[in-house]
């Protein structure tokens, strides 16, 4: 394993030391050291909170910014936060109006997201949830509660954070979120496997000139292992896995965010969303604005992940709101 | 190989494609498919020009934008632009104020950036250079002309493209841009090698449970091969390295700039930030901003660089100051 790592038990401590070092223009510190807050938070606004297991940079810390999100709880690799550090990131994200806390369908984090919304309701607190899942390929149409949230996750918090940021209530905030991530739909194909610093081997196999579509961020099984293709076919197998299932049709704007795994070189996930961009286009589906880049991964894993949203007028102008964060500025 | 292609040959005119496509708020094509300009550029002021190989992204095109470089020449993978390149993006970039050409000491750029400053002159278009050369493990420091220029090109571009908009004329532009590189060390740790496309395995290699000190962005030969160390201990080579080589001082603020080499992954660089940070603070350095995250790569080599630069007052202002470019967003 030929990683940059003290002993692999401390590495998010010590992974949060240097981001709080680097970031203290846009994050502090906390008094529970597995929750970051932005700056100047709360303001007397809707808090918006998001959390997940680490291993997955900029996910979820680097979110945390202006007209993002204003608190994110942060786990061990690829495991959820407790309880007490959601809660932890509902207190300082709360100014009064309530906090949005807007997180991926994982067990981990829905049983920890429950209890300490139970634990704010008693000290005073309303928080209110969105589930992101928009990754398709995790279980069939009909069943869009089982989805995992993956990278549209990203989208989610943009359209909410903007949204807090107008001064709306709550409930405004949350059915943006909901809207948000019901207008969005992912994929992601998996070409290697990634190493946890503490386990030191992967803890799954992608064969080489194999990939693996519709794998998971911890590399749960996809929906099909094939051999390994170019990546104008790559992108047709995404397009054809995430345009239908919304549906995405002619006429449409929409946002497309590719992301990287981890390990994958930017400028093929620039080739792969040249080619993404052809097949949305020859369907008439306009792209308003797109992402590429290492936006949600997973360690070292190669491949990527597509990210399709519709866009309405709401949508559209929250998407085109700058921010601020560590890992997504746009002015 | 398992990577994100179509024909490898044409990597670098797909890339393109999708960069220009995702910042068209930022970057716009020209005439010559392999040049890439700011929007809104040439501009009443000097122009910023940069170019060098492809596959170290975000560099070179992923620094053209606001503040930073008006133009880059692209070359093929880890190849030089041609001349005609290097002309073609002194001609886009100059209003009539001149052009100043800063880039890294190879000697690809060096025998191209040379003819094109030549068949600039005779077209009427004045055109100075600075050759990066922050690379410590290169050269002895009796001979920093050898010496390769890697990340602290980023600090170059950022100081000379704020110190452009300021109106500063070719001559102040090109001191400051000198000023920064000789301001600047570098030192590179490389932990796997890296796969060119075209080529389809490692064109070097670096041996499990080993590390190479002092490598270059290429796998250029380090100054030692050691076993695979500690975050901490890792940090320690590299300030020992770069610290002593300018030789940076108590009391001196600087600007610390922590790269990936590719593919490992970000929370790794923030636990070597926070260890080099802690060893910089011991000797009494003052970090005024860090930057940390993939900022000049090597395709999915893993590893890290680390470049400090010593700060004045001008510099300070300098790197203080917005710039907005796919690779650099600053407000």
């Amino acid at each position: 394993m030929q990683r940059i790592l003290n002993n692999p038990d401390n590495i998010v401590d010590e992974m949060l030391k240097g981001f709080l070092k680097t970031h203290s223009d846009i994050v502090e510190a906390t008094e529970n050291p597995r929750v970051v807050k932005a700056k100047g938070v709360p303001a007397d606004r809707v808090g918006v909170v998001t959390g997940g297991g680490s291993g997955h940079k900029p996910a979820f810390v680097g979110y945390v910014g202006e007209n993002l999100c204003d608190a994110a709880a942060v786990g061990e690799i690829f495991s959820s936060p407790t309880a007490a550090a959601f809660l932890d990131a509902f207190k300082v994200a709360n100014s009064g109006k309530g906090v949005a806390c807007l997180y991926g369908n994982y067990s981990g984090d829905n049983m920890n997201v429950k209890m300490a919304v139970k634990m704010a309701k008693k000290a005073g607190i309303e928080v209110k949830t969105v589930i992101a899942n928009d990754d398709v390929a995790s279980a069939p149409k009909d069943q869009r509660e089982k989805r995992r949230g993956v990278a549209g996750e990203i989208l989610m918090w943009k359209a909410a954070g903007a949204k807090a940021a107008t001064g709306a209530s709550l409930d405004e905030v949350i059915a943006t979120a909901q809207k948000a991530i019901d207008n969005t739909r992912s994929v992601g194909i998996g070409l290697t496997p990634c190493t946890l610093p503490a386990v030191g081997h992967p803890n799954f196999e992608i064969k080489e000139g194999t990939m693996e579509v519709g794998i998971g961020h911890h590399g749960e099984p996809g929906v099909a292992v094939c051999a390994l293709e170019p990546a104008a076919q790559m992108a047709k197998r995404m397009v054809d896995i995430v345009v239908p299932d919304y549906p995405f049709e002619a006429g449409d704007e929409v946002v497309v965010l590719v992301s990287g795994l981890g390990a994958t070189p930017v400028m093929e996930l620039y080739v792969l969303y040249d080619e993404i961009d052809k097949l949305l286009t020859e369907k008439g589906i306009k792209t308003h604005r797109a992402y590429v880049g290492n936006y949600f991964t997973s360690l070292d894993m190669m491949g990527a992940t597509l990210t399709v949203m519709k866009l309405d007028e709401e949508l559209k102008t929250l998407m085109d709101a700058p921010c601020y964060s560590m890992g997504l500025k746009q002015k």
